[in-house]
């Protein structure tokens, strides 16, 4: 990866491992329970795609700053949680830019492993969502990206533009920044305007308890 | 794998993914989510398996026709909700196919992979109820399969028998059907009856509040 | 590895595996279900750590030994739980002693892997506590270990005297020793007296609900 890549990736980590860490004070964690949910929230994305893909150990692991950076917004939340609380709105934007770089980066790698389409996308999707995923199991909630705004979503379509640029044959980094702007946008909007994506019809009208 | 198998082993990953789906759909998830359950039942017992094998990238992932047939399980499902609630009996029966048929070709797996008997056999079970597994614990709940009806223990009779032939030197298409067949009769008949695993002593037979 | 550190392994093991059938024994699951949550407690932190490495198929999974100890440890609580449950606290010594020895293997199999020392501690620390973790995530509890006692710091701070160790050229076996005494000491005094890591400032001290 390039120099400018692993700053993005690194800071993509951080925003994530602030999510966790948030989540974690949130539900009275100790200060290891704090950590444990900012690694998880800031890696574990990255680290399933890398198992999935045989590329063992995984950079996660592997390259200490990663850990770093998890470590490091662990302590930022734990000492100035309400700070953290407070800037909600910059780090949502944040978060944003997280998922967009993951979602293309994790697609990147994935064509680079020699998969087809369908899977580039699952995988960079997954390298997006996937942190948060682990990060709402663990504090045994029903993973907030499976019901909430359009946020994987947005992942979704920055991958297809990543596809669409390899097959088109289009050059590799103007894809990848078209794909991370598209999400991006895609994802301000639906913070800005609080787009949805449609919910299933009503499973049983009546007796909906259960 | 054989044309016939790969068409069995997709049969099964739909109407596990159907199950995925439908839970999604249960929990009030969108769109996203049901796909992410759809594919999480249908893919994560195989997936699992071949990261414990070490054979990456894993199928359920390479082969386009898994995420494909999840896909399409989600889309059913979202669409059609309620029909694919009333035809639970049919998908019942389908159900207990998917098991036999990933309970048997995971423990064939394990098997070409050299490993002993009881890791056949926990890589056969594995296979056939990692995806429901995962599926409940995304939505938050015990998984059904630790504490409902007989249905890993049909799959693990069926992994017995796999493992059995093999010992005793029965060419491997008779071991694995008469391991499919017995799981399917196992399961076909826990639905019929009721049957239940025992549950143990009770653990505090005054306070068992919990 | 040495005959004497498989021993140990396999106690530590059998220990976890008690533990984690306990829980699925007070959450009335089946036979079934405490079976997989003894194999999950007693080898998930290990199975991880090597799938991460790229080690497999992992020892967890192809020496039938730990797959063997992790059943006799289910059929023991299942027929015997009341009883299990009245030895807990020569079972929580048994299980500081599974927690130091295990930490300390992850971190000597995670260096001998070539990873950097921050790396060392973390899988050591996740092959000591990520048993119990996915243990109380498939009965949809927050795991303990992430807001309770003095526990897995007790594994960090004997992986941390692992890497010490290896940068001071002091032979492998003394700082093993080292750092195991000095995990199953802190643990051990947690438990006399209480000891529990700090919790982060109150979140935002008048609206605590959510």
């Amino acid at each position: 990866m390039s120099a400018s890549l692993i700053v993005f990736d690194l800071v993509g980590t951080f925003v994530f491992a602030l999510s966790g860490a948030t989540a974690g004070a949130k539900h009275r964690l100790d200060l290891f329970g704090i950590l444990v949910l900012a690694f998880a929230a800031g890696n574990a994305g990255g680290l399933i795609r890398d198992v999935l893909l045989g590329a063992t150990p995984p950079p996660g692991i592997s390259d200490w700053r990663y850990i770093g950076v998890s470590l490091l917004a662990a302590l930022v939340t734990f000492r100035w949680a309400p700070v953290v609380d407070r800037l909600r709105a910059p780090v949502l934007l944040l978060d944003a830019a997280g998922l967009s770089l993951f979602a293309v980066s994790g697609a990147l790698k994935a064509h680079a492993a020699g998969l087809n389409p369908a899977a580039v996308m699952l995988l960079g999707v997954l390298t997006g969502v996937g942190g948060g995923m682990l990060r709402d199991v663990l504090v045994s909630e029903v993973p907030a990206v499976l019901r909430g705004e359009l946020y994987a979503s947005a992942a979704l379509a920055g991958t297809a533009v990543v596809v669409a640029a390899q097959l088109l044959e289009i050059p590799t980094p103007a894809g990848a920044i078209a794909g991370a702007v598209l999400c991006f946008a895609l994802r301000y909007l639906a913070i800005r305007r609080g787009w949805r994506l449609p919910f299933p019809r009503e499973h049983s009208p009546r007796a909906n308890g259960s």
